[in-house]
């Protein structure tokens, strides 16, 4: 075997110990350090360390700190990663908003806005309305959109992410191809990443969260999904269609013929989702709390009456939480994880909700499991599409050495 | 770091030289091949493979076979893999059934016996009916029991691999701990593994069938369970219990309480297993076919029955498809595998039963699936206990090098 000559040689060596260094260098507290600790934490000679440093502070990725001299030697020199050298964006396209963020290449998020869109829109006119919000975040942050390294727009459905399409969404008429994509390609010039919204909150929760090797995160909002871990790396499925909770159907009496699978919500979704939860609640109770469910058209009014006593909306929210914990079942009876995570909207519900869950869960399962309500609730896509910005900003700063 | 002194030399390298030479000689036709061949098949130089033939001769492993001469120059000496120098057993272990199967160190079945015996008998009964099969097997085989290398148990439910040890087997009353595994290894002096019969199954599906990397492997018999592979590996989940499909509830109607998951069957086998089939189909049909089907107390009857186009056979084929694809689906829905392979005594039914499974599957998925029916049949749990038992004959012919 030859080896090519572009793999090996000094250069390559350079590359190599710069990424050491930064790694090194990112990891430590206020991602400050002396190069004696960082010839600590890598191993490297000194030498090659401040000529590692050197070859990041010329494309701008590290500065140099003087310390103050404390009176028994010289000054020591410290390097500083800045983070500020770059920035990147994580979109949440959902049916019905819109959410961007920019964080700079440490990932702290430094700009951030918010859409409601008219539901299903993801043409031109999605386009348009993305590009206003994402002008209006990066000038939040100083920056011109062009200066971009890297966006990743988190979607609903079906995603290829190799091609950077979305192949499939059927909760959302007209969505499939998401041509506002293209439009974001031409005028960033930045890499455009696409992914199913849930496998971000997934990756987001790895990063940010306790970190199971095998977990099964579940979006629950309006919309119904999952994204399964295993061994610390995303089960996609031969079809990228793992973990499609929101359509399995446990509304269909027994012996009767399912509804078709089109475009729409899935029967769990029109059985738990947000929506069917809202309507139910209305059905169901009476007297204020209905006017106010109906007035507000916030699934959140039913979860706090719960809390407080109320009997109607417990008894709501037993229903629900027998519901969801019957079709959460049918996964965990497949997969059989550490640990179930549940994110979105109805997270936001609590204990009042998530106990019931539990109680539910462990009749119909034959060895118990973990379930905790994310911390990063309903930012959870946009953080995860920030990470897979930093991972494609990273290989950015390492081409540059 | 320095380098154990038992995990180099040249003792380590013959054996290394001596095992690739096997693994040569086994992988060509009849077993039996040239020196040359193995001296292309391996990358050794020829005195390297010579060697390595003299040692696996030395332990028996290897006999030499001397072609006639053909008049152009010296006979040449071909080696062959002496299969029989070594057999292990498979077994499985049903509730109903004991099924113990000799093999030689090709795999090749030798020796085959099958023995009805008392739902669920696990103890002392057990072992002693277990011992009297081996014994009469390895009669067949013309071998003392205690000759085997190595022997594998299939069993139902949740086990512990490494410890050798049932777990958790809540369709069969007492099964779990399985005391007569300790009374195996007291009486044969080698290896005796445990495995669950489902995870067997699959093992032999990707020892003797189409090999895909990512399936879904359903045993359909009067239990129900599947077994998961993912990138080639096994998926047993956290607690040894994921592909838990027959406790996946579908009778419950939506908002009773579903029973709690104790011993006995789970609810999808209570719904759709082999004698519920058969408990259906007495209730539905009429005339001479319940006749046939109470007195048989064999569901082929109604398999048979549908397929020359009886037409309440057909209907409660009907039923049972759309029930058992219900269950199914909600498996697929999590997993999104390349392909199901169904096998166990209902795989039997053909395609009568399948292409209206398939019909009804493909209402339910966002991704179409193949099915397919297992050619192994009832034959995979003890081919997949051969194949785990050759496995660690393996490692003790390896040793003996």
């Amino acid at each position: 075997m030859t080896i090519a000559p572009t793999a090996t040689g000094p250069h390559v060596l350079r590359r190599i110990n710069a990424t050491a260094v930064l790694d090194a260098l990112r990891s430590t507290d206020g991602m400050t350090a002396r190069v004696a600790a960082l010839v600590a934490a890598t191993g490297l000679s000194r030498p090659a360390v401040s000529r590692a440093l050197a070859a990041l502070a010329d494309v701008g990725a590290v500065e140099f700190l003087v310390t103050e001299d404390n009176g028994v030697g010289r000054p020591a020199q410290r390097a500083r990663f800045r983070a500020e050298c770059g920035h990147v964006a994580g979109i949440d396209l959902g049916p019905h908003k819109l959410l961007v963020t920019l964080a700079d290449l440490a990932g702290t998020v430094c700009a951030e806005r918010r859409v409601a869109t008219p539901y299903g829109v993801a043409g031109p006119e999605a386009a348009g309305l993305l590009r206003t919000a994402l002008a209006e975040v990066a000038a939040d942050a100083g920056l011109e959109p062009t200066a971009l390294w890297a966006v990743t727009v988190g979607t609903p459905g079906v995603v290829d992410v190799e091609r950077g399409e979305v192949v499939l969404a059927p909760s959302i008429p007209g969505w499939a191809g998401l041509p506002l994509l293209a439009e974001l390609r031409d005028w960033l010039g930045c890499p455009v990443l696409v992914e199913n919204d849930v496998n971000l909150a997934v990756a987001a929760e790895r990063w940010r969260g306790p970190a199971e090797d095998n977990l099964l995160y579940v979006h629950w909002g309006e919309r119904i999904g999952s994204g399964i871990v295993i061994d610390g790396k995303p089960h996609r499925g031969a079809s990228s269609a793992a973990g499609e909770l929101g359509f399995v159907d446990l509304a269909t009496p027994l012996d009767e013929e399912p509804a078709p699978v089109v475009e729409g919500l899935g029967p769990f979704e029109r059985l738990v989702g947000a929506r069917a939860i809202l309507a139910l609640a209305t059905e169901r109770c009476t007297g204020p709390l209905r006017e106010t469910l109906r007035s507000s058209g916030d699934v959140a009014v039913l979860f706090e009456a719960a809390a407080i006593g109320d009997e109607e909306a417990v008894s709501v929210v037993r229903t629900v939480a027998r519901r969801f914990a019957r079709g959460l079942a049918t996964h965990l009876l497949a997969l059989d994880p550490e640990c179930v995570v549940v994110g979105g909207g109805v997270s936001g519900a609590g204990d009042v909700l998530f106990d019931a869950v539990r109680t539910e869960l462990a009749r119909m399962l034959l060895t118990p499991v973990e379930l905790r309500i994310s911390a990063l609730r309903e930012k959870g896509v946009v953080l995860g599409a920030i990470r897979m910005s930093l991972d494609t900003a990273e290989q950015r700063l390492a081409g540059m050495l």
